[in-house]
């Protein structure tokens, strides 16, 4: 968090927001946000929600992450991202969230 | 869809509905349904919806996917599934979408 | 595995092998495997493999997984698929694994 | 890659090896690199690694990756990582590429 100079903004129970300021040391070659930073950013935000709702003698570590960077998808405009819930006969309790890839392809004559 | 028994319900512009009745063909061992027939019925799902915001002539393909089985991480209870946004400057536009699986640990002394 | 009429063929410990038959109720609208069978394939495939590894009196759930569709991401030309080991001082031990989608653009004057 | 002390140490065809000095900077709360820092070397050894293999006026964007931290995993103890790949008829064509989060549960009597 120090290194890149991010800043704790909330925390409420299974929510947090970080901020982050801008900083060249943090950017790549097209002067952007380093996809790393952005990532140790979501992570870290995430690790604080799982604590948030944990009980008070328990840490977190995280397992595995995806992370789908959109403004490199949109500036391709052949690829789309897609989320998906899979619910239960209710309609109300979600199973399953899905995130893909998709692509563009000319439909076949 | 038909060997799942799938029924495509409600296509929007980017959000797409489909069903599917339950069948014992299509569960696994604990009698629930099998992660390959939920992850393909979220797979279509996607499919479509990327497909509805695209013009008439295009197909699309599915480059990758992940996903979460929430039931089976909350049976758990040491796994805390997180989803994380990272915003621009503004707050408003979204520039990368993270899930993640955290793992609950006894905290060191 | 009845339902998608696939046969397990091998287990040793940590490696398994699954054959599936190819049948036109396992397609997709380019006569090709459907990614969920695929996907359900590779699940089975890694459950099993995951299992061969554990006491007797365990069983194995999936928590989540991710699947590259590396047939539709070579007809892109655009994509490529890497994937990375990160390993400790020594080079040995692996410390994490990463899959990614890479999208090649031309490049700024 | 600066902000980090990596160093590009070798490029081949298709294969990138970075290495990282440690430094306190870059631990998280255990003393070890945080996820961050060693998604970020991954990252950036796959898009060296992709850029490898394009023409000259290419170059490359992560649109999204996923990273599977196995010291967390073998931590543990009830989680396995899994890899998957299913091959087309021939057996030697690679078709999908799996990575999974696996959980040993009690068996059911």
């Amino acid at each position: 968090m120090r290194t890149i100079d991010a800043v704790l903004e909330s925390i409420e129970s299974g929510t947090v927001t970080i901020t982050c300021g801008f900083s060249e040391a943090l950017t790549q070659q097209h002067g952007l946000f380093h996809g790393g930073v952005v990532a140790s950013l979501a992570d870290v935000a995430c690790g604080y929600a799982a604590l948030s709702v944990m009980p008070a003698n328990r840490e977190v570590l995280t397992v595995e992450f995806k992370i789908h960077f959109l403004k490199v998808v949109q500036a391709g405009r052949t690829l789309t991202v897609c989320e998906g819930s899979v619910f239960d006969a209710t309609r109300t309790r979600v199973l399953a969230r899905m995130t893909t890839t998709m692509m563009a392809v000319d439909a076949a004559v």
